[in-house]
């Protein structure tokens, strides 16, 4: 189950099977200059068959999309052992339905994913860091927007970490703080055909909102060790929050202006009970992950936090699970994103699926 | 049904009803600098519903992707006239299945979309359109490669139109084409947010395929005026082929390799009984249409082109139907591109959706 079946350097479309880890397939595509849309934490381990299954999303969505996009087929067992073929190559392909997105995030609850075909987008030459200091959300906020539209196309993760989040790292972990201390973080990274070309563009965008005062210190680098240092700091914020103790772990997508307002909300909500309220995430994508620590796990404090955080989000239109899924752990709380008549269309669809619920149980539907 | 609800210069989210019509929206997001993610000939006319239900292509899907990607949430009508409030505006949302896409291409037969939430990229500042002259398909596979690669993030539509179709347009309308004669003609076209960049890239390209000998002849241009008349030539083939008579128009995707294979296949079958067979399209896409302009039609050229033009397609995995969907006039041939099991799961979707079959009648299903 891990065999790649094609490379097509001319489409860019791989074809394999579902078991391929997602770091293999893009040493793989590398060879062809290709790369995978994806990327994330877990690439070293991660079946591409579970990222389609899970819609994964990652670092760089802002920039690839999502894998409604980028999946051009997929070849899924159904719940009667039927295998479906919708292996499609193709980029259009407007024969009736459109499949194959009963399975993209539906967690192996509709069909079991046994072959993916992808399309992988040209492999960038030249990448650039810049992690950036600033004092407020709101400044964060307009130097995305900029960085959007002075960026553009070359653009490819826009991430935040506020100063609670950073300081977990650098005080558990070798790893240092590269700038001065302020209450946000950025770190924006591009990448591209032409590196002179990537490094003026980020280099007049820093000077346009450093002069202006929207960011108040900031590095840059083209320097791969640099780069990984950078990244290995934004990596290492789930790692390190275990040194607090017990972790409350939510990945919450809001609309962008309402992003970091969940955790004054927060803080404001448990108090002193918690070691710690942060959040960081795909500032680009509206997705925060919202940590709450406490030094044990209490069920006083768990009162505290849901159903508020799901309800928070509710009224604002956000999601309680923005890139992790259901699982076994979230039915429950799917109503928060869904209203009753989606909900009920997909039972629907579920018991036309899997009459018998044989795939995956307990998984996904309320 | 025409109304803008928000657009959320942040996030780069649309939200309209699905009567708006696809130019309006884009001049309206273009006074955040934002455009729409799609962009085709019928833009002055067609509405955002229709695109979404038919799942529209057009001649940048190579740059911004399908709508698949793109639209993030949908408000629709269901056959019972229940509303499906499926309208997020959020690019990350795992919250059980993603039902949008049920309506996403299925032409209205499963829901009537009434709202559109959709993802817009930043608008490019400079654009620069190339029209390249070459001797063989080969070559054009060859120089589509080295675009993809050279040119990278700022590709943003990559067409080919073959000696024929030129011929139609230059034969029969004021437009003139602007390099020699060639077998093949390439339009590329660059976009991004840095004029002299994008022609320091694009120039490079063109020496590195001229001086290859890739590439025989070609014209680049950053004057508006003079990019028009290059698109003017791509988009009046349509209409130009009416001059010969009576057009058997096929909208057909195929794996890269075998894209122009059809043509030369058609000439073989057809041979005198047509005026001209020929092909042009979105080569960056996979998307070739394919003309036969016969003087008067006729049942028996019919009879010549159906069932082997789909039969060819099918043998090759392609799609029968790429971008223009299927309607009341192609449901039989659908089989083509799907499989049967593939074709029982619409059918048993279509009857959970629409048991009494209300909602579009007689239209994609076979």
């Amino acid at each position: 189950m891990n065999n790649i079946i094609d490379i097509d350097d001319a489409s860019g479309v791989l074809v394999c099977q579902a078991g391929c880890v997602l770091e293999v397939l893009d040493q793989e595509v590398g060879k062809q200059g290709l790369m995978m849309p994806l990327d994330l934490g877990a690439k070293g381990s991660c079946h591409i068959g579970g990222n389609v299954s899970t819609n994964a999303g990652g670092l760089r969505l802002v920039r690839y999309g999502n894998l409604q996009g980028s999946v051009l087929g997929l070849e899924v067992v159904k719940a009667n052992g039927e295998v479906l073929d919708l292996l499609s190559t193709l980029r259009k392909d407007n024969t009736g339905y459109h499949l194959k997105h009963l399975f993209i995030g539906s967690e192996g609850t509709l069909g079991i994913i046994t072959k993916v075909a992808i399309q992988c987008p040209t492999r960038p030459k030249a990448y650039n860091v810049a992690f950036l200091g600033l004092e407020s959300f709101d400044k964060l906020l307009a130097t995305m927007k900029k960085c959007k539209h002075q960026l553009g196309e070359i653009l490819s993760s826009c991430e935040m970490i506020d100063a609670k989040s950073l300081d977990v790292v650098t005080s558990n972990t070798k790893l240092k703080n590269p700038i001065g201390d302020h209450p946000f973080y950025m770190l924006i990274e591009t990448s591209g055909s032409n590196s002179t070309h990537d490094e003026e563009k980020l280099n007049s965008f820093l000077d346009n909102v450093m002069s202006d005062g929207t960011v108040l210190d900031g590095t840059v680098t083209s320097d791969p060790s640099k780069i990984k240092a950078i990244w290995d700091i934004r990596e290492s914020i789930t790692g390190a929050l275990l040194y607090d103790g017990y972790v409350f772990k939510y990945d919450i997508s809001l609309p962008t202006q309402y992003f970091y307002s969940l955790v004054p909300a927060m803080i404001e909500r448990v108090g002193k009970d918690a070691v710690r309220v942060c959040g960081y995430g795909h500032l680009g994508d509206g997705n925060i992950h919202l940590n709450i620590t406490v030094k044990n796990y209490s069920k006083e404090i768990m009162n505290k936090i849901e159903p508020f955080i799901y309800e928070y989000t509710s009224k604002l239109r956000g999601s309680v699970s923005a890139e992790h899924g259901i699982g076994f752990k979230k039915p429950k709380y799917v109503k928060y994103s869904k209203s009753p008549p989606a909900i009920a269309l997909m039972k629907d669809i579920k018991k036309l699926m899997d009459a018998n619920g044989i795939l995956n149980p307990y998984k996904v539907l309320p």
